[in-house]
């Protein structure tokens, strides 16, 4: 369930009533959280509808920023254009456990899967949450993707939750963030997983925070060191755009992550999906396909614009939503809203 | 090890002693096979060089044919033109259980992973090998991998071993092959997991027998359907080329597998990976980094021509080695030399 | 106009009423031919439909086989998946004078081009014809394209004319060629540029015949020397596939290819474009965009196969359609009919 | 010859002493400039080093940010991963011509050029400078690019000149700009032509200036439309790196780019290009290759922020070097400092 947060609004463009992925109707994001001494992990779920992906999948778009990553499942979404299971974020480690988790979980609605069907493309995307969380223990187990499923709704947490639980951002904690925009009768809203940037580079609403929370920091803190990254970020619309014209929005997505102090890094697996809710794609061929105009090119502008300031919000909403958590060997990241209560005066 | 078996030879150049991926010094390649009852499947392991390959990696380069393919770590190794991880074969559902199984091995050397040094990116490929085998089983367990990897060697099995146990190929039996060439002073060696092509289509040396041979089968065999399917085409060269040179390379297995008659199929995973044994790039940044002259691009053109003759090679050989398989539900998958025992009436 | 000529049938598909590009309806193709001394070149021009195509786009995706080319037009070509011009080939050193030259066209229809409304993006793809031809005599001129543009017709001849005039394939007289073929109630077709090919490795019908050209050839011309290449493929359906679609089409004319003995040689611009009839895009973002269901992806095979053989008989068609050409410096390909005058012979 | 001129300084790693692109040493800009009424255009030519570069290529990689473009020679540069001729920008409809010009003057210098060598590829990016410029005038020439050439000098000046003369940015003029970042004793350094930006998106050091300007702005010039865009990013750089790793320096132009207030517009070209000069790559393949170290990957980070902040200083310093230029029909674009005299107030 949700808890209200405070944090600084970016752009220009208005949200939707939840200002989260869920605002683009059917969506849903679960959570589960492993949080125990050194384990400090879990595992979030994205259901992009609420009825069968694998039979009725959603034409999705890939960009990949900087491809350090670990991911499972890109390859076959950018060939085919198109999800067909829930999109699944979790530690780098427990990518292998994730995806077959999530094969079986498509096995156990459609036993002919690898059978008289194809075999299904399981979507795992992933951070290393390693700074905090033990990776090595491989604590996530299949059960626990298979809660966090469960656990799918409109609501959501935000911050140190799911897949969120263990990561780092700009030498604070990092986590899970959403946002949405309205942009001209459509909806574009965002996801993020975060888990880059370097301290000294933290900015918001361009203004770079990062050298005065380091002082701050150090006080707090001792234990920040040079960050390792990643960020995964995850666009919904519903405005009908076929796969390419969402790897086209998928890529302003590093136009909103530049914004808060990126640079890309070289060891930051920087991946964006967008998919749209638009249409659906039978798996079967006998069924017909969507006869659906899509948006006109020249009209994208607006919904680049929308993309590039979801991601933004979304990451900024991870940093402010993010709670302190402490992590094996004594490690802590402390959260942004903990560090600087009051996001008006550190931004004054 | 490897059985001596009869095959026609491709193209014009001259192979190697072995005529084999291990012609390239260093490279070993290893099989660990299940084959009871329903359960046909295996783990085949290519060693790069008998090094650990984490600290010392190899250049990479990759050609996507066709990405209906559930493989991991290609993102990765094209980001960064490295292999830094032995690469697996196996079936595509046990992906991720193999995937868990190469980072735990990393591990087990390297404590620092995914703690003081960065995750490692385990690279693993796979065909669906479900017409034969109970997929469903998910019978491949992370100690396959290590059997796979403990039995690698320079003298290695081919057809239906390892990965190659339950894969099928223009209604035959599939499964793994290797070959050679020699150009210019350098190798170049395939090796694939053939696990693909419409029966009809089956061509060797230009010759279009699969009609031909359907006949036959529809005597000795009445099950086999239509082809859902997928190859993996590894190439290794010890001629000195970075990782765009070698994606160029990897990129000319597509001309060996169409003269087999594939159209890389819709629902096949086609899939090329090359690699140099030329140098290695150091995991530190404190090791110093290799001063290598690449080979001038106007001399790639006799390498090309060996990497296409070298795939067309490998298929025919894992066509040719495949032994008949029985699997799941009484399902049966021919050899051709147990159909066609002399292939020089075959081709005359 | 063009001429009857006998050639080798390619595959087992059915071909179209004029086995040629003109097969998918509105298509049509214009020659201009530049001869006279040292001057052996042309122009040819291809309008994908009948009308304004800047005012009606159509879908349209690439395949870089090997992008050793001056090609222009094709980076917007490919992020828009939209053909707006109609699609020019010429020789290498006149793609600046052609693509201006379509430009203007373009312009002279629609002088709001670059002023109110956005530039055009010009497609011109290019062969080396340098061989036979005066390159640097830059003969081409705009004229000649307005020229071809204005001979455009179903109607349309093969070999050794317009762009096809200077083009040299496997050490004989290459050119344009052209094939359709019929699948599941649709037409893909082809249209090459060939200026490729080592000439021992030409191979027709799976037969390596190239060597028994080259000693043929040793007697009939000693000029032959290697080959440096390119070819351009066109594909053509009225099947409805959006832009990725077609670049999975287009990406199949490389099986085609390497089946008439290419490894898509280092030196070789190896281009492949396919798009589509089946619906038009609209210029004006006030126009509604077409409302229509694209083909199922499991529906993709046939007509990949379709594309492979219409390329490679493409192929075959360019090389007995072409004449024997002498060039510059006394230079001269012999065309494959006048070398071998029955293809039966050849292929016994 | 270069003018001073005040602007805001970007980000935190110091510059070099020209803080432009000849920081890197060898590399050279000159312009010519064609401003007489509704002409308001020019050529910008970078040489690279100022030996010849088509005997001794240098290595260079490419990022596609947005594909709105007509470029000519990315799709070998891509493949090939090195430059062999100057880079040319100038105005969208001038490229055929640039690209001819680009052609003589390489086969001027070797008359072997598509004899008995290859081709040569001329490199040619563009932006539409169609606001001001009559572009259907197709007023540049041949001429035009060898006056540029000729004049290519470490010192050169920026803004409105050379390419720069007829664009515009954020609705203000736009045009040339150059600098660069010192950082691990490595240059990095940056040359735009800024045309790209919709006006009230105009953000300098995080501000989001652009309502503030374009209500200065109605006040001074009625004409500001909307924007239709492009921008290319030329990156050079000192450092020992391969294509694959000057491609992931080149995409980190984006990320100063967004920081300036770009999504990535859909009608923008936003295309960048990184060269290093660290060693040579020899036309013949009979000159022995150059053995050098690359850098290891991990220490790409300093400079992928110094090609981010470079780039970001870089347009910046376009938009105040930009003097106000009157163009066709009366149309007027005002230069940010004639607007705002003083950037300490206007950030203030």
């Amino acid at each position: 369930m949700s808890q209200p947060f405070d944090f600084p609004r970016i752009g220009v463009l208005p949200g939707g009533p939840l200002d989260s992925l869920a605002d683009v109707a059917g969506v849903t994001v679960g959570h589960h959280t492993l949080a125990a001494g050194a384990v400090q992990t879990g595992v979030t779920v994205i259901r992009p509808h609420d009825g069968d992906l694998f039979l009725n999948k959603l034409p999705a778009g890939l960009a990949v920023l900087n491809g350090f990553g670990k991911s499972m499942g890109l390859l076959q979404m950018q060939e085919l254009g198109q999800l067909e299971t829930a999109i699944v974020l979790g530690s780098t480690m427990a990518v292998g456990t994730l995806a077959t988790a999530l094969t079986r979980e498509a096995i156990a609605r459609h036993p002919q899967i690898g059978r008289d069907w194809p075999t299904v493309n399981p979507l795992v995307l992933e951070c290393n949450d390693g700074y905090l969380n033990d990776a090595q223990a491989f604590a996530v187990q299949a059960s626990d993707m298979t809660l966090a499923l469960a656990s799918t709704d409109a609501d959501f947490a935000q911050g140190s939750v799911g897949a969120g639980r263990g990561m780092s951002a700009f030498g604070l904690k990092g986590g899970i963030g959403s946002a949405s925009r309205q942009v001209e009768g459509y909806l574009v809203a965002a996801l993020v997983l975060a888990n880059f940037g370097r301290p000294e580079a933290l900015t918001i609403r361009g203004r770079c925070i990062g050298p005065l929370l380091q002082q701050r920091l150090r006080d707090a803190d001792k234990t920040a060191g040079p960050e390792k990254g990643s960020i995964i970020l995850i666009l919904a619309t519903d405005a009908p755009l076929d796969a390419r014209q969402l790897s086209r929005l998928a890529r302003r997505a590093g136009a909103g992550l530049a914004r808060t102090g990126s640079d890309y890094g070289h060891g930051s697996g920087d991946i964006a999906l967008a998919f749209s809710t638009a249409y659906k794609l039978p798996h079967s061929a006998r069924v017909p396909m969507p006869a659906i105009a899509m948006l006109h090119e020249a009209r994208l502008d607006p919904l680049f614009q929308a993309g590039a300031e979801a991601c933004e919000q979304a990451i900024v909403k991870a940093l402010f939503a993010a709670s302190t958590v402490e992590g094996r060997d004594g490690r802590r990241r402390v959260g942004l809203s903990e560090l600087a209560p009051d996001w008006r005066e550190l931004l004054s």
